[in-house]
C-alpha cells in the first residue's frame, strides 16, 4: 500500500474553489498537512484551485498516477473511476456517498463502481469515506482536520464522523497517530487489508479498530493472529447487542456476527475487545509508549492513600494482581520513607512527598522483581512538586526501559504542565485512577493473548477418520430433501468420526426391532424416528429399561400409534432401537455455524442444569488441544468432572478427544450448520454419546 | 449545623504568618472566600496575620465562638480543646495530623480529644482532615484551594487528598459544588451526621460520598433511606475488594464491612454505589440540574452513526432500555427529516445537520410520551454548527423541563465553546458516550431505588412467635459453655418462630431411641448428637430409612461408636431421631451476623449445587415481604421452583413465610450469629426444615 499512503502523486478529481465544500476541503488539507509530492486538482469548471494548475480530467494530468480521491456527486463516480482505470491509478479513496449506505440504486452503483475497479485493477478505499491520513508522510488526504503530533498510533474506523470527533478530541489526550484509515462502505479494501499492511508498517506501534462489521471472519482471524504476534490491536466492535446491531444495520447496512462468536474469534486472533473510545485511547497511549509487561502484578506509588485504596479495588476487581513488594524493597523503604508511610503496596509516599521521594519509591519497586509494572499517583497538595516529580518520573523510565511505567496525575490547573512534560516525554498520563486501571489492563491482556497464541494454536491432526462415510449419509438425506437427519444417520457420522456411540439401529417393523434387540442385547430403548418430531419423550415416544422380546415389539407399537396421534402430519419412519448404558456424568457437546466466523463449538453440563446455569463455554473450530482442554476448565461442570465430594475423577482426556473430533468433523463437512451430543456419558474411563443431533445446510 | 458551614465568625487557632504553611494558607482561604463574618486568627507569636489582629488564645477572642479551625501540632491540640471548651466553641475543626492514624500515642490521643470534646460539648471534625467548605456562605474553612462555581453537589470524602486533587480538577470539568466536607478520623462527626444535615440543605440537589469505612452501619441505612426519598446520595466505597481494604487498613485503620452486606444495606438506604471517582461526577453533574425521569427508556439523536452505534451497545449491556419512539413521532421525522436519516432510535439526523434540524429531532422525541430521558450526540463535521445546537439544546431543555436531557459532545477545539454554553446553561454535557450513559444510568436507578424504598420498606409483624422458649434454650446452651447448638436445640429455636420442621428429639440411650421412634412413627432417621461433629455423614453419624425397633437400636449403637472411633475428642450428647419426610424441592435459607451491618440473610438453591454455582441471594434483616420475594425471583432456583419442564409449582409463599420468620428471629435475638435451615424441603402446599444449625455470640 505504498501508493496509498506514501504516494509519488494525488489527484483530487472534484477539487473545488469554494471553502466549505468537502472538495476543497480535501485539496487543502493535502497541502496544508505538508505532502511533499505533486497535487493536481481535477475541476472541469476551473483554470486554477488554491494556486495550482487544474485539470479537467485524470487523463490530462502528466505521468503515472499512484492515488486519486474522488469528491464528485455519486452519479459522476463510475465514469471518473473508467477514467482512472484507464489512467492506470494505483489507489483511488472514494470519499463521495450516495453508494450502499442509501439502498436501492446506491447498492447497484456500488456493485458498477468495483467492477470497473477491478477490471484495471484500481485498488479502491470506500466509498462513502472521510479519506486517509499518514502522519509520516505527511499527507491528509480526507476532509477532517489534522492532529497536530505523529506517532505510532493506527486508527481504522468504519465511522467517519466518529473519526473526526475522535482527530478533533485527540491533541488535548496527548494522542499520537501514525495512519488513519476510514473505512466507509469498505466495498474492495477492507480491515484485513490494513490489518496485514499495518502489521507490517515499522511507523505503527498499536493498531485500534472501530468495526460494524467483519468482512471476512477466517481471514480476519487468520491476519489478526500474524499481527498481534508482532503488535497489539484493540477492537471497538459496534453493534455487540440486539440494539446497537439494529442501530448499525440502520447506519451501514452491515450484519453483525454473534458475540459469542466474535469473542472466540478475538481470542483466536490475539485481538484485544474494549467497550468504549475511552478504553480504546486509554490503552492505545499505553501501548504507544511502553514495554510489554512480564506479567500482571501491579505497583503503586502514591502521595494519596484514599486514590491507592480506589485504585487497589480496581486493579483487583478488574482482574489484575497487586504486586507483594519483596522483603528488600519492604526494609528498604520503611528505612528511608517516614515512619507514617505506608511501605507495602501501594506504596503511600504520604501527603507532604516532594519529588525526591516519589523518586526514591518509585526507583526501589522498578528494581524490584516481582513488579511487573508501575502506577504512580499524584494528587496536588500543600508541598507537592508535580513538575520536578513528572521530571522524576521521565528520567527514570528512560533507566529502566523495560518496564511500564504509567502516570495518573490528578487534578486540574496544578498538575496542568507536569501533565504536559509527561506527555511530551512519552509516559502515559490519565487525570483519573480507572483510565490507568484500563490502560494497564490492556498491556496485561496483550502479554497474556500473545503467550495464549503460541500455545492455542498448536493444532493436532486427527487421522483415523471415515470422511467418505459422513459425506455419504449426508448425500442420501439431501437426496431425500431432508435438512434434520434421523438420530441413527446422525449417530453413524459422529461415530464415523471416531466417537463412541450407543449401538442404535432403525427398525421398520417389530420384527425387525425384536431382532435389533436380541443383536444388541437387552436391556434396550426405543425410540420414535421421525424428521418432524424432536422432542420425542414430549408425545410418549421413548420407551426405556426395556427387557425382552415381547417388551419390545410392544413398545414398537406404542411409540408409533402415539406418535400418530400427537403429530399426524409427521412422516415416521420407524422406531430406532438402543442399547441401554450406564448412567455417566451427563455433559453436552455442540456445534453452530455462525454466518461470520465459522463453527463454534460447545462444550457444558449436561441435564436440566444447562437451561438453567447456561453453563457453557465456546471456541471457535478448529480447536487446539489446549483450547479443548481450555473449553472444559473454565465451566463450572469441570468441578464436577474432576470429583467433586469424593466422587471419583471422570475422563477427561476422552471429552478433549470428543471435542477434537467434532471440530475436525464440522471442519471436514461445512455443510454442517449444527449438530448435537447430548447427553454425552462421561465416565471414569471412556465416554459415550447417548443421543446425537446434526441439521445439514 | 448551622454554626459550622454559617457561621458568624470563625477563629483560627494555629494562624501562621509564613506562607506555604498550612495555618497561612487556611486563614488566607477563609478570608479569599469571601466570608462575611467575623475572622480571628490566634498565634501567640505575633500582633497581625494577614492584616488581622492576632490573640494568643482563644479565650481572649471576643464575644461568642461558633467555629474554631485548630492548625496546630498534635502535641498541643488537647490544651487547645480545653480552652475551646471552656470558651464555648459549638464546633471544632481540627486540620492537625498525629492521632488514630498514626496509631500507638495518637490512639491515646484521639480518645482524649474527643473526651474534652464531649465534656463541654464541642461538635469535632476530623482530626487529621482537611476542612470544610461552604460555596454558599461563602466559606473554605480548608487549607484547599476554592473551586470557581457554586452548585448543588455536595460532596464528604474521608480521603483529604482525594478531595484536593477533585477540587483542583472540577473546574475544567463544570463541577458546581454546595459544601464540601472533609471527614478526617471522624473522631465525633462522621458521614451520617453530615447526611442527615444534607439531607435537610436547600442548598445541596445530590450528595457524593467518599467512604472508606462505615461508622454505624444500622444508623447509615436509616438515615440513608430518609435522605435518598428527597434526594441521590451517590458512594464510591473504598476497600470492596480485599487488596482495597488492606490498602484501606495502613491508610486510616479503618474496618471495612463485607461485600455483600454493603450492596444489601445500600439498596436498603436507597444509595447509589459507583466504581470510580469519574463515575461519581459523571452522575453528579446529571442530578444537579436535570430532574428524575420517569422510566429507563433512552432517546438518541446523533450525527454520526457510528456514535449511535456504540451508545446503544453501552445503554443496554448496562441494563437501560432504547426507547421505541411512538408511531406518531417515527412518522413526524419522515416527513420533515432527509431521506438516508434514520427515523428510529437512535435518531441519525446525519452528517450535514445543522441546528436547525437538530432541534426538529430533540423535540420530536421530548414530546414523545414513550421516551423518559434523552441524549443528543454531536461530533464535528463540516457543516455542523456546534454553539447553535446547543443553543438549541438549552431552549428546548427550558421548554420540556420534566424530562433529563444529556448532550454528548465529542471532539476537542471544535466544540469547546458549545461546551461552555451548555455548562453555563445548566445541560450536562460529556465528552464521551460512555460517561453520558453511566450518569442516565444513575438518573434511571435512583428512580427505582426511591420507588423500591416504597416497597421495600413495607414492613409486616410476626405475632406466633415463642421468643421466650427461644431465648431458654440459648440460655441453657451458654451456661453450658457452649456456641454451637445440637441440632435438637437448633431446630427447637426454629420451630418456636412458627417455622415447620421435621420432628428430632434427642435420645440418650437405645431404649429411649426407639420409644422416640415409635412415637414419631416409622421410617425415622438417627443421627449422632455433638457439637464436636458438624459433617454428621462423613463419619458414618447419619443412618437414614429405619423401619423396626431393631433397625433403630442397632442405628443408635452404629453412630455412636463411628463417632467414637472417629472422633474420639468429641463431646457426645447421644443421638436424634427424627422423622423421614418425602422430598421436596431442596432450598436453603440462612444469616450471618455483618459486623458493620448487621444480620445477612440468605437463600438459595439446596444441594451439592449450591456449592458448584452459588445461586445465592442475600438482603439486611429486618425484610419486608416485597424483599424476602424478591431474593426468591433474583435467584435462578427461582425457575426450579416456579415448576420447570412440567413440574408443578412450588409453594414459595412458604418460602417468603419463612424467610421473614428468621428475619424476626436474628433480630429478636441478635446473639444468634450464624443460622442455617439446610436442606429447607419444599412441596407443593408447604415446606418443611429438614435440618438446622446455629450458632451463638
Amino acid at each position: 500500500m505504498k501508493e496509498l499512503f506514501k504516494p509519488r502523486n494525488v489527484v483530487v478529481i472534484g477539487a473545488s474553489r469554494e471553502p466549505g465544500k468537502v472538495g476543497h476541503a480535501v485539496l487543502r488539507n493535502i497541502i496544508e498537512s505538508g505532502f511533499k509530492g505533486e497535487v493536481y486538482p481535477v475541476n472541469p469548471r476551473a483554470d486554477k484551485v488554491l494556486g495550482l494548475n487544474a485539470y479537467k480530467s485524470v487523463l490530462e494530468v502528466p505521468g503515472d498516477v499512484d492515488l486519486a480521491v474522488i469528491v464528485i456527486p455519486a452519479q459522476a463516480v463510475l465514469d471518473v473511476m473508467e477514467e482512472c482505470g484507464r489512467k492506470g491509478v494505483k489507489y483511488a479513496v472514494v470519499i463521495s456517498a450516495g453508494f450502499k449506505e442509501i439502498g436501492g440504486e446506491g447498492i447497484e452503483r456500488e456493485g458498477k463502481l468495483i467492477e470497473i475497479a477491478r477490471k484495471y485493477g484500481v485498488r479502491v478505499v470506500g466509498p462513502n469515506c472521510l479519506g486517509i491520513i499518514d502522519l509520516h508522510t505527511p499527507l491528509n488526504a480526507s476532509f477532517a482536520s489534522i492532529p497536530e503530533t505523529k506517532g505510532g498510533i493506527a486508527f481504522i474506523s468504519q465511522s467517519g464522523a466518529l473519526l473526526s470527533a475522535i482527530l478533533d478530541w485527540a491533541p488535548k489526550a496527548g494522542i499520537g497517530f501514525s495512519k488513519i484509515v476510514s473505512l466507509g462502505n469498505k466495498a474492495d479494501l477492507n480491515e484485513v487489508d490494513f490489518l496485514t499492511y499495518l502489521g507490517e508498517d515499522p511507523e505503527t506501534k498499536v493498531i485500534l479498530l472501530y468495526l460494524e462489521s467483519i468482512a471476512d471472519g477466517r481471514r480476519f482471524i487468520e491476519v489478526g493472529s500474524t499481527v498481534t504476534r508482532k503488535k497489539p490491536v484493540i477492537l471497538l466492535k459496534g453493534g455487540i447487542t440486539e440494539a446497537g446491531a439494529k442501530a448499525a444495520l440502520s447506519h451501514t447496512g452491515s450484519m453483525a456476527g454473534g458475540i459469542t462468536a466474535l469473542k472466540a474469534a478475538l481470542r483466536k486472533a490475539g485481538i484485544i475487545q474494549v467497550s468504549s473510545v475511552s478504553e480504546l485511547f486509554d490503552m492505545a497511549i499505553a501501548f504507544n509508549s511502553q514495554p510489554i509487561p512480564a506479567g500482571s502484578r501491579v505497583g503503586i506509588v502514591t502521595n494519596a492513600g484514599g486514590a491507592g485504596v480506589v485504585i487497589s479495588d480496581l486493579l483487583v476487581s478488574r482482574g489484575l494482581k497487586l504486586a507483594e513488594p519483596s522483603r528488600y524493597t519492604v526494609d528498604y523503604l520503611r528505612s528511608v520513607l517516614p515512619p507514617v508511610a505506608s511501605v507495602y503496596n501501594p506504596v503511600d509516599v504520604i501527603g507532604d512527598a516532594k519529588a525526591d521521594r516519589y523518586g526514591v519509591a518509585i526507583e526501589a519497586l522498578l528494581r524490584d522483581p516481582n513488579i511487573d509494572s508501575l502506577l504512580v499517583i499524584l494528587t496536588p497538595q500543600v508541598v507537592t512538586e508535580p513538575e520536578e516529580t513528572a521530571k522524576v518520573i521521565v528520567e527514570l523510565s528512560r533507566r529502566y526501559p523495560s518496564k511500564p511505567i504509567l502516570a495518573i496525575f490528578m487534578g486540574g490547573g496544578k498538575v496542568e504542565k507536569a501533565t504536559r512534560i509527561l506527555i511530551e516525554n512519552n509516559i502515559p498520563v490519565y487525570d483519573m485512577p480507572e483510565r490507568a486501571v484500563t490502560a494497564v489492563l490492556g498491556l496485561s491482556n496483550y502479554r497474556e493473548l500473545r503467550e495464549l497464541l503460541t500455545k492455542a494454536l498448536e493444532y493436532v491432526e486427527v487421522f483415523d477418520v471415515d470422511k467418505e462415510k459422513a459425506l455419504e449419509i449426508i448425500e442420501e438425506v439431501r437426496r431425500q430433501g431432508r435438512r434434520v437427519l434421523l438420530e441413527h444417520e446422525a449417530k453413524e457420522i459422529v461415530r464415523s468420526y471416531g466417537i463412541p456411540v450407543v449401538p442404535t439401529k432403525l427398525a421398520v417393523s417389530e420384527d425387525r426391532a425384536v431382532e435389533i434387540a436380541r443383536k444388541l442385547g437387552y436391556p434396550v430403548v426405543v425410540k420414535i424416528s421421525s424428521p418432524d418430531i424432536i422432542h420425542k419423550s414430549d408425545i410418549g415416544g421413548v420407551i426405556t429399561n426395556l427387557k425382552s422380546d415381547d417388551e419390545v415389539a410392544e413398545a414398537f407399537r406404542t411409540v408409533i400409534s402415539n406418535a400418530r396421534r400427537y403429530v399426524p402430519t409427521a412422516s415416521i419412519y420407524g422406531a430406532t432401537v438402543q442399547k441401554m448404558v450406564p448412567k455417566g456424568r451427563e455433559v453436552i457437546i455442540g456445534a453452530t455455524k455462525d454466518p461470520v466466523f465459522g463453527h463454534l463449538i460447545m462444550f457444558g453440563l449436561g441435564g436440566i442444569y444447562i437451561e438453567l446455569f447456561k453453563d457453557v463455554s465456546f471456541r471457535l473450530a478448529p480447536l487446539s488441544i489446549y483450547e479443548a482442554k481450555e473449553m472444559i476448565t473454565e465451566t463450572k461442570a469441570y468441578t464436577l468432572l474432576r470429583g467433586f465430594r469424593g466422587e471419583p475423577p471422570a475422563d477427561i482426556n476422552s471429552i478433549v478427544n470428543i471435542l477434537l473430533r467434532v471440530s475436525k468433523l464440522v471442519t471436514d463437512i461445512p455443510q454442517i450448520v449444527e449438530i448435537d451430543i447430548n447427553p454425552l456419558f462421561v465416565y471414569e474411563i471412556g465416554a459415550i454419546a447417548v443421543d446425537a443431533r446434526i441439521i445439514i445446510e
